[in-house]
């Protein structure tokens, strides 16, 4: 049996994230999905909380029957990115392989032995500071998330939360 | 749709654990599963790491198609318990009923508005303090812990583990 | 008997504080005065120390008897936002409703149950920012605070510290 | 105009505490309390919260006319001792005589050029473990403590939660 | 005997650095070499680790027979100015006097009573900003730092973690 | 060029510690001596400052000419023991062997791939806890500390310190 990991923040979940989940799932057994950032939340760069991004990332890969092949795991930040990652294999099940197109995130698992592979995604496109602007600017971003993650934003009100903290960091 | 949480070091994972995980999900749809003390390990009181409790937990719930119905998700520790509660629920997806015996939990949970229920469980004398005296002293432990965490257990030499332990805290 | 809470920097306590305070004082029989970010001091956004802020609020609110209506309370600060209002509440004594003007704290407290009023001031455009620049720059700037607060950061010779966090920040 | 300055737990706050603020106020103008160990609550060694305790203060003060000559001011905990001096100097308007019956913080207060005086007390017999124990015991603890506080303690059922920490922590 | 400090981030030990330490140690007996933000890593203000930073400065030592001389000590960054200083004075030998052209650092310094004296550099135009950003740019770096700091920052191949770090931060 | 390290809190640094570093430094070229719970003092586990105890073994080192083989570096504790190695590695120069006799240590290096080596003593009776009992009973523990280390534990008046913890941790 084979796994994977990749490592992001989630602001929110979206189909780049999603279609390289998929991917990735072609060709190992199963995979870590490491929710960075976990202690930040309501600010303009994480404006969800971990549980949060748990759900709607979980509610997107219920919809796939992808659910019991992935493990969702929160890893808080830390300062130095050499311990950065000795605390992710801490919190993780065992893995083999990390999937990243990051320099410095390769680098740095490389340099404690763990193999890295490039994540190909044909949406490098979308990223949460794109999305995040689309909704404040009341143009259509539900298309550059998985659907049951779209509803779920709705349902937690998400628009007047982002609305919320952008008008207060703007005042500081 | 309803959804449970437990909370618990799983130092290991036992059928204490097991058994009322499978009996509050007769009633519930889902449960969280907090495991507490995260940033702990290899120390007496929590020898796994949180990433070796998520493996140990997976492998008894998937043996048994539980884990789809499950969150695992790893909190670390917090002084002040006041405080401790509103990091439980930012970091868990949404619940609503906690399930515990420990009447502090109750207090701190019904304080902040949370449903609390009893935790029934027949297997209350097994903890997990007795589990890793028996592996100290050569005695049959496996049989209190489930049978795909027991062979996780051995894969990670989880007695040399504990005995290391053991002896560098009985020096300090 | 009501309490209300107010939250603030206070770097330094200026007219437009004090107005809502007493304004504030006028509705509700006592009022905690929040410190946040009470870890910080000797940066540009907080020249101060918690201890200093304390003293320039009480002098203030001795000169008017009010004193003994306020708890000024040092809150340091959380990066998660969720969990800052539990913190808010363990530190504090019990309050019923929070005054403030930000959307941010105002959802943040409503999330939790709290009831939150719109902090009508007449002078929203002093804020700590014009202040230091006005002390930077030469100009009258005692007038925007109250004369005990004058008096105070005159004492502690505030002019020649903010002039050497603002050279050293600007060389690095 | 002179300040002094105590620090304590006050887990909870009694009648040695208030007689000592009560002698102190006779030789200077004004005191801080600084309540330490802040960030620890619903614990067996510190079972109230930084803001319970600024209110079980607070009340035994304003039923005397004391609370305009104090500041209540709260400092958490830090590991380093030497660190813990400056941190109260950071938190507290400025002050000049320590007073303490400790002889670690009277070694540390001089070390950093501050004046440390005796305090007196005629009722060093209390402390809060006899109090706490006490309750468990259902014996007559109210005339341990202020009359404001006692009535406080009961307020916030203090009783009941003492109870529950105590079961949680013998069980672990 | 007497013994003077500096502080520094030392990202990288350069030419400025290295000569101030000899100047300095005409006038005083010993040194120590505070190594400032001792926990951040692998960003671009601070691409080094602590670790590296010590090994970089002892060489530039040892091969002008300094390093018995000196003190290179750690130390973690803290938000609080005024606990910094007292956070060095714990984690250093005893020093009297420390030199600095910083006006905030010497504020600190003085207001705990420490002497403080100017450090006279004929290369102050040298910084780890223009370093690195000559290394990104292909340009000459190397005359710039000691030359056991030029061939030591080839060992580690610094070259290619500042171009991964800088790559990444400016996706972000 | 070879490179070893040992771990010790060094409370205080004793003949023990002083014999095995001129064992090793007869078979590696330099050594690192680790500091450990630096972050602590002022207690009875740890009445020494990181400072101090930088001082006592640089001392013990200068005398015996030792002092440019070795490098002094402190580090603080961290709860997670798999994160507590990277930690070390970040903060020390690059080193190839651990000298220990502590099978946690032993384990948790051999883990990450770093060879360790058993640390033979002929003191092994000898530890910190013993000296600070003599200490406090007036018997005789210079001749178990390095000469310079005895002086200068005289000159920072080690045992009023020693006196005064104890006497503040048995009242609590």
């Amino acid at each position: 049996m084979t796994r994977g990991l990749i490592v992001g923040r989630f602001q929110p979940y979206h189909i780049g994230h999603h279609e390289a989940v998929k991917r990735i799932l072609k060709e190992t057994d199963e995979l870590i999905i490491v929710v960075g950032s976990s202690d930040n939340s309501h600010s303009i760069q994480n404006p969800f909380t971990a549980g949060e991004r748990i759900e709607m990332i979980s509610r997107a890969l219920k919809a796939e029957k992808l659910f019991e092949k992935c493990f969702i795991v929160t890893v808080a930040d830390v300062n130095e990115n050499t311990v950065w990652t000795s605390k992710i294999k801490s919190y993780c099940p065992k893995f083999e392989t990390v999937y990243t197109n990051n320099p410095l995130v390769k680098q740095l698992f490389e340099g404690v032995g763990v193999k890295v592979k490039k994540m190909v995604s044909q949406r490098s496109e979308i990223d949460g500071v794109k999305i995040r602007e689309k909704m404040l600017n009341g143009e259509n971003w539900k298309e550059l998330v998985p659907a049951p993650t779209a509803k779920y934003l709705d349902e937690i009100n998400s628009l007047a939360r982002i609305k919320a903290i952008t008008e207060k960091e703007e005042k500081e």
